[in-house]
């Protein structure tokens, strides 16, 4: 099968198709997104080597369970051992032993077929075009910060970034509160949010401070200063941002503020399923473009390319 | 009336007896006790002029409470609004128009007498020696944490420090949990808690990771890293030090741990001032030395002594 691999460089090479034991599926892909935590680990991060990509839909072609067989499917990326301390406390994400599609030893979606193990996969509901389900891993990364923190509908949040992550967790914060704000540099990334009741700004505009929750989505080693200065005391600060260079901060004003900094990683598919299905949260503005799998090179330039959000790889549609 | 100052340098003054508002009541100090934050007022932290002091015990003298009148107390340091936002919404630690006893805008308790909102009053029970409530405040600072997050029996706890605020920690963390250790460089201090069930350890043994809760009390720029090295994904880590400089840390760990970091200041006087009388939490160990106010300069300086731990001033006993 053809596939991306990232080894020093970025090739289309010919790998041979999953074989995976029977607790998983062979799913043909069809449509797959690109991250920005695919350009960083084309950079190097994580020491990566292999096939990225972790947002797909595809379709099981080979499953030990019949029902699913034909299914469209999405699937979450952490395939965990269930035996390890943190299976066993259920934060089956942090399992010891884990490996992460495309992230951490396994195979990702960037390629004709991935396997998965069939306890991660979802059958993505017909109305959800393929190009909109391919977003469910990072809505589902937003809907973690409700299984985190209480959002009230007075609550007021501000979301700094209008990245792809930015505007996602600012149309899912949108749902629970009535006041939510995104920050971001691009008014044309921000223009995204119109019509959808959020308020946005560019960091140059005055801003209120004391927000009852700040996300911090900007993807820059800044971010959390920021988002130290615009939180209320006893507030919350949900970090998105995995920087991994050193950050320079002072930690007496959290303390005397008593504010609550809280990491936030992946999240749950079923209700991301849910808000695409329904349209409560949109994402197809944000497609900017789409390549063959071939062109998967000049995809990931296109992506990183100023002002751009997702762009897709259309593999087997 | 004598008190100390602190303007430029650390004087002995004849300063005026306060003469509060109705609301507050005129306390004759009885004890005080030096805390690492009067060190650092002295060293110019928040630029603070006046009389210093925040721990203390003493006798109601004057108040429109003729039930306080006569009264040993204590007394919460955070004098509040009750009309801004913070304190309308049950946060009055966090009133933006606080003063607080001898930190900001308000003369502390390092002095003949002292004032304070009758309101922020608790009377000692019989059964706690001036000595030994002069520690209520430092105490109910570690009863925070149990305000913060839940504790139960089977939650592994680190408590980072083992100066006071460490000590008083580990204690308080040790009346929920079951698995308590103290990290600190001085055995002499560790001693302290001996036959408290909590297990003491050097920085250079080997120490388990994957903590349940962390307490970062260091007050050392370097303990917050040490912290995230040490506690488990999802796990929490209490912040107590307030340390005014900047410190650079990778801030990717945290979020790729889902870790929660929560800054915590002030505590409940009630459980700790219940904890004093039954002795579940033991300060006598903690007290190196006692002095009159007069000699306060020499007491300033003995708490700033490697391995002294608390130093008390006898006001009017």
């Amino acid at each position: 099968m053809k596939a991306v691999q990232f080894n020093n460089g970025i090739r289309i090479i010919d790998s041979p198709r999953p074989d995976p034991p029977k607790s998983e599926a062979v799913i043909r892909v069809l449509m797959a997104g690109i991250c920005n935590t695919d350009i960083e680990l084309a950079r190097g991060y994580m020491n990566f080597r292999g096939i990225p990509g972790h947002e797909f839909v595809g379709i099981v072609e080979q499953c030990d369970d019949p029902a699913l067989i034909a299914k469209r499917v999405v699937g979450e990326i952490n395939s965990v051992c269930h035996a390890c301390d943190f299976c066993k406390r259920n934060m089956p994400h942090h399992c010891a032993n884990r490996t992460v599609l495309g992230i951490l030893g396994r195979a990702g979606a960037f390629a004709e077929y991935v396997s998965l193990p069939i306890e991660n996969l979802d059958v993505v509901p017909d109305a959800i075009p393929n190009e909109i389900a391919v977003f469910t891993e990072p809505v589902a990364a937003a809907f973690r910060i409700h299984e985190q923190i209480d959002v009230n509908p007075g609550d007021r949040v501000i979301v700094l970034g209008d990245g792809k992550l930015g505007l996602l967790c600012a149309q899912v914060m949108r749902l629970k509160s009535n006041q939510v704000q995104c920050i971001g540099k691009h008014t044309d990334k921000l223009k995204t949010l119109d019509n959808l009741g959020i308020e946005t700004r560019t960091p140059n505009d005055p801003l209120e401070p004391n927000a009852d929750i700040v996300v911090e989505a900007t993807g820059s080693a800044d971010g959390l200063k920021r988002a130290l200065q615009l939180v209320r005391p006893e507030g919350a600060i949900i970090l998105k941002t995995t920087v991994a260079h050193e950050t320079a901060l002072d930690f007496s004003l959290p303390v005397i503020n008593e504010v609550r900094i809280i990491g936030s990683r992946c999240g749950p598919f079923p209700p991301a399923l849910d808000a695409l299905a329904k349209g409560s949260v949109r994402v197809s503005p944000m497609i900017h473009a789409t390549y063959a799998l071939e062109d998967a090179i000049a995809a990931l330039e296109h992506a990183q390319r100023p002002g751009v959000l997702k762009v897709l790889l259309n593999i087997s549609e």
